[in-house]
């Protein structure tokens, strides 16, 4: 087992990482100040639950926590205001107070969504990430937690710190293929903004990261996590060098959005750091950026094209509501290098909207 | 004009309290970091806006801030999930972004709604209260945000500081005798958990401050935030002291609730501070701190009384959702004398249950 910490004073805190470890959670909780008998809410969902809530459960109650579950719909529609009235709703019978947890056991949607729910119960409790997914690497660490609304994806939320993130990488086999992939977008995204020679060893590696090969996976996880707690160490609450790991998300957000969540999340930004690839050599950088972002992500198995019934008007219509245009320019998160991004705050919108044409002929 | 301070650290702010101040508005705004041209989301509701809504616009667009509006049905019903997402999408469609501002213009559902709105749009904007009641010199001062649920009051919120209070008591004219009513029992519970001398203060300008006597209100007012702002600067997130604001709401929560909001939120605590001084008795403290609870507040023309039709068991059951009962005994906040209380933590729950059916019989 690896730890890492996310320095944030008084609001640090422990992320492990390894195989095998499950059994230790109730060990951990206590570490860090969530002792036996802690009333405990684990949620979950219907995608999960099956393999993992009944274990975990059994675990915790072993250890002489009282615990509540609840089961959410898998999906992202699951991140809404509804789904919260109905979570406080439980966390009210259970008779959660003020120094209960809620355990999000799941992905980035029960992260989020779970996060959420012990941001805003009672003004605030403490809560602990149990990802069971390689994109929750990403969402599990920083605190941010949201649901959506009709009109714009994340934008009911709150900076809210887990207590620690717990990350038993056995949860991972289940994992549907298409999700594993999903993931490793978020993992080649942390190398292309930080780390140029993670990018070559995820290139090299990528077959084994695909197999889910236990070494391989955890390395990897382990420097992904690692650039998202230093990032997240030094701006907090997004004012600024935060901004850099929206890499891809601009034109993937808005690709989420209007395929209906057909897309997932990493395949939608797979596709938004090939377009931000592309908008960076339109700003003379280097063409080897493209390549090289392309050439990682295709060897993940992961989409680099637009698809071709997605309507880009409606692309840029969505993206507006995500991010400020002013004056036909925008900002976006751009690559300088393999492994290093810049923040650039006057992009031809036009230029945006002919980017995400050509990523429909992308091949 | 008077000015207090919030003292925070760098989430401190200021209170500025006097009649006729209106006009300064913008320059106190600008003084707080949000100079024009920082879009502004004026939230308001159905009572207010009638009277304060076009002169507040017209005084924010004439010293330049663009400026939208939204107004909310007036009542409690107005804080919920409902509303929340119905502003978030106002606020969208302003293309409100992370640097704007929400002004919460009202009483304490527009302070506790706006306010979690600006907690939780976008992970957190800033927020002005402009209180327009008396009620809320307590609700807008402290940064607590909510909505509430089915199930119970304010249960789903934030810890959301304001960057200022801008307390303009012209705007107090207005308000219907009730509300002055309602507002001046937690000008009353200041005293009595606080400043024995204001508690005498008030009992013997009762008279002015029903009549809205300028003077008087104003000094109440400052008065009443100025034991807010000393209590919350030593307990920003109510980890301890912060509880003593509470005297009288345990009951009056739950009155509020099974009266279905018939009675008002001070009239509830009203009764619910009679409560708590006829509990304090019980545990052997001064039966003068009961007969003088009792006669300031019907001094302030407030009920001391629990409605006859309202029924005690259920006004038990509510009461559950709000505070921890254990081993049949729960926690009160208790005067132990005029100007002072105690968090007492074995009340035994049938002397409660007593309590709030002889409150039936109270004249």
């Amino acid at each position: 087992m690896k730890t890492l910490t996310v320095d944030l004073g008084e609001r640090s805190y422990p992320i492990h990482i390894g195989h095998g470890i499950l059994p230790l959670l109730p060990e951990k909780l206590a570490e860090c100040g969530i002792g036996s008998p802690t009333p405990l809410l684990v949620i979950t969902d219907s995608a999960v639950a099956p393999h993992y809530l009944k274990p975990v459960e059994e675990l915790l109650r072993g250890a002489g926590y009282p615990v509540t579950t609840s089961v959410i719909p898998s999906g992202e529609a699951s991140k809404s205001l509804e789904m919260l009235d109905e979570l406080v709703k439980v966390a009210l019978e259970a008779g959660l107070d003020r120094k209960s947890v809620i355990i999000a056991l799941g992905g980035g949607v029960v992260g989020d969504l779970a996060g959420f729910v012990a941001a805003s119960y009672m003004r605030g409790i403490r809560f602990v990430q149990v990802p069971t997914t390689i994109l929750a690497h990403d969402s599990s660490v920083g605190g941010k937690v949201a649901v959506n609304h009709k009109l714009a994806k994340n934008i009911i939320g709150a900076f809210h710190q887990p207590e620690m993130v717990f990350y038993a990488l056995e949860m991972l086999r289940t994992l549907p293929p298409r999700e594993v992939r999903s993931g490793l977008a978020e993992v080649a995204k942390h190398g292309l903004i930080w780390d140029a020679a993670f990018v070559e060893w995820c290139e090299s590696n990528a077959d084994k990261l695909l197999a889910l090969d236990p070494e391989a996976l955890e390395y990897a996880l382990y420097t992904g996590c690692s650039v998202k707690a230093q990032v997240v160490g030094q701006d907090e609450r997004e004012n600024g060098l935060r901004a850099i790991l929206n890499l891809g998300h601009t034109i993937g957000h808005a690709l989420e959005a209007v395929s209906r969540y057909e897309l997932l999340h990493g395949e939608a930004i797979s596709i938004g750091m090939v377009g931000s690839a592309k908008l960076a050599v339109r700003f003379g950088r280097d063409p080897v950026i493209y390549e090289t972002t392309k050439r990682l992500l295709r060897k993940l198995e992961l989409p680099v094209a637009v698809p071709s019934h997605i309507d880009t008007s409606e692309v840029m219509r969505t993206m507006m509501y995500d991010k400020k245009f002013k004056d036909g320019r925008t900002v976006f998160v751009l690559p300088e290098a393999i492994g290093r991004v810049e923040i650039v705050r006057d992009v031809p919108v036009a230029w945006v909207e002919e980017v995400v044409e050509e990523l429909k002929r992308e091949a």
